[in-house]
């Protein structure tokens, strides 16, 4: 078993991860002093493969442990869901001592844990993290929150989990392509922080996508290593956690003209790297080795590199103005120096965005 | 112009309380160094009232100024305000650097502080309170939340506002059951904290009621004060905050109970207040003057001390049981040791709790 500390002061908590950790749940969970009402939330495939297993492994150390099932997928990710969650939990009668086990994707943690900071203005929560994107990710950081009609994300909190727990074998009954969205996350720590990590996945492609556990131990602990530091050092993306976004304001606004069920969140963010290294490089702020090596790495574990047809680079724009990154009618993009290094950059032309975009 | 401060680190914020301050709002909020963009959310009443002078002097510091209209009461203290007000948020373009003005009384402030917190996972959030109770209370200390079919407040978040704006000359336009039902509030205060409070409010009676500006002022300070020493010291009720519920256990119950058009929260809370002073007696924990002063300074401020008919002690006790300040099974009282002072009172049995509330 790895750990990881995400350090806040008193809201500090640990990161677990390991193979077949999912019934050792329980006894981490006695660790955390709460009451002994705990409700499960996931989706009925999940649960279906291992709502038993959680809540039996939480159950024989003397919770007293429920359920709500939500249906799985990003059009659920609503305040519906919110509503519905919040309803069940009053009905079990939890109280401020209670638990939330968010036991899923990132739909899920991040539902989950909005619904269970808002219960009584907030009980603790679990994530349990079932995909290598939310391992990686989503469960780490304290970001909450829901879809609106008006835009993704708009709605939800900073509240961080009291303990993230990554059972590396949960990744064996997820789909390859998933696994996929989950390792373009991992690509984007190396760019903004980590040239080790960058030349691990480099090297080591064959055996991060065979799930070969060390490997997928590694990079889970380094990838959860960086994100628990930026968001030691600032919690609410005042600063330095915006280079968390890399590849992502393209990659935003591409889901979002694509109606979310072209692309995968990671799928997305990688056509974004691309885009925002080549924008990087023709600001002159870095070479066209650091394009060539985002792209190839992309490319060698099957990622998309270049624009899916039929998007506007016009459209992409008018997207990204729309985003909740977009501060007082500007535009942020975090983009490489060099693998391992990124800077903020605001105020740049947006004609000059739309040329690289056509690129 | 009198100030306190609510002292939370990054968080803290300013409470400012004089008479005919609100045409000086624009003058304040530019020292936030806030986006320019803004939304008052209001009811029609408050907002036909004063709307047009808080929106002119915000618009006169360069402020772009939106509303959001809300109707009046409790029963609209639930999750459906809040999705209008974001939706509206949301085709207003506010970004994250933008704010809520949360214009009159506790319903406003509590449903509109949450929308700002949830808005971009919280944007800043000013409360310009037009009641007593909430210029006392619920403006202060960053409660914020809705009621829920299954129970009232169970719904939202621990956010502080930016700033806290009082002008009292706006009681003038308040009915006087409402000032009294702040009126509740403050002796509160006294009991809990500060017997020079309680002296006050005793001796001066007849200028609070006339609204001696003067007296308001002091009240309004002398309440904020506490309350804000108390928050900074324990922001989300973690311990020492519960003896703000003094009074409230019991009050709670009633408001429930009596559906919430019947008796308003003051009210309730008075009632609340005579009750748990005669529990803290029958425990021996303070004397019969204490029940006898605080029965007595309620009836003189004209309000009610009295169970209201057809009552039953048992239906208060379980809807207590329900609320969300039970934790484990077990309720937990603020009683007086004597004006002043107060403590946390757990595990009393509850037959003799009903005992009591017969009496």
């Amino acid at each position: 078993m790895e750990r990881v500390t995400v350090d806040l002061g008193d809201r500090s908590y640990e990161i677990v991860i390991g193979p077949g950790i999912l019934d050792a749940l329980g006894d981490e969970a006695v660790k955390l002093g709460t009451g002994e009402k705990m409700a499960i939330v996931s989706n009925p495939k999940v649960f279906g493969l291992y709502g038993e297993r959680v809540r039996r492994s939480l159950a024989g150390r003397g919770f007293n442990v429920g359920e709500v099932i939500i249906p799985d997928g990003e059009i659920h990710k609503n305040m519906d869901s919110v509503d519905h969650i919040l309803t069940e939990l009053l009905k079990m009668k939890l109280d401020r001592s209670s638990v939330v086990v968010a036991l899923g994707g990132g739909v899920i943690g991040d539902i989950a844990c909005f619904a269970a900071s808002l219960y009584m203005r907030g009980i603790a929560c679990l994530q349990v993290p079932t995909t290598l994107l939310s391992q990686v990710d989503s469960s780490v950081g304290g970001k909450t929150g829901v879809n609106h009609e008006l835009g993704k994300n708009m709605i939800g909190t900073f509240y961080q989990p009291s303990l993230v727990w990554i059972d590396i074998d949960v990744l064996q009954t997820l789909e390859r392509r998933e696994v996929l969205a989950g390792i373009a996350e991992v690509i984007k720590y190396g760019v903004i922080r980590d040239q080790d990590l960058f030349s691990f996945m480099k090297d080591n492609a064959q055996k991060v996508l065979e799930l070969d556990p060390d490997s997928i131990v590694h990079i889970i602990k380094r990838s959860c290593k960086i994100k628990a530091d930026i968001v030691s050092e600032d919690e609410r993306e005042a600063g330095v956690r915006a280079i968390l976004n890399f590849g992502h304001t393209i990659g935003h606004a591409l889901e979002t003209l694509t109606g979310y069920d072209k692309l995968l969140h990671g799928e997305a963010v990688s056509i974004g790297m691309c885009y925002e290294a080549i924008l990087s490089n023709a600001l002159g702020k870095t070479g066209d080795e650091t394009v060539r090596e985002i792209k190839s790495i992309v490319e060698d574990y099957g990622l998309p590199s270049g624009m899916p047809e039929g998007i506007a680079p016009g459209s992409i724009m008018d997207t990204m103005m729309l985003d909740k990154k977009a501060v007082g009618g500007s535009l942020r993009f975090i983009l490489p120096d060099r693998i391992g290094s990124v800077s903020i950059e605001k105020d740049i032309d947006k004609d000059y965005i739309i040329k690289v975009l056509r690129a």
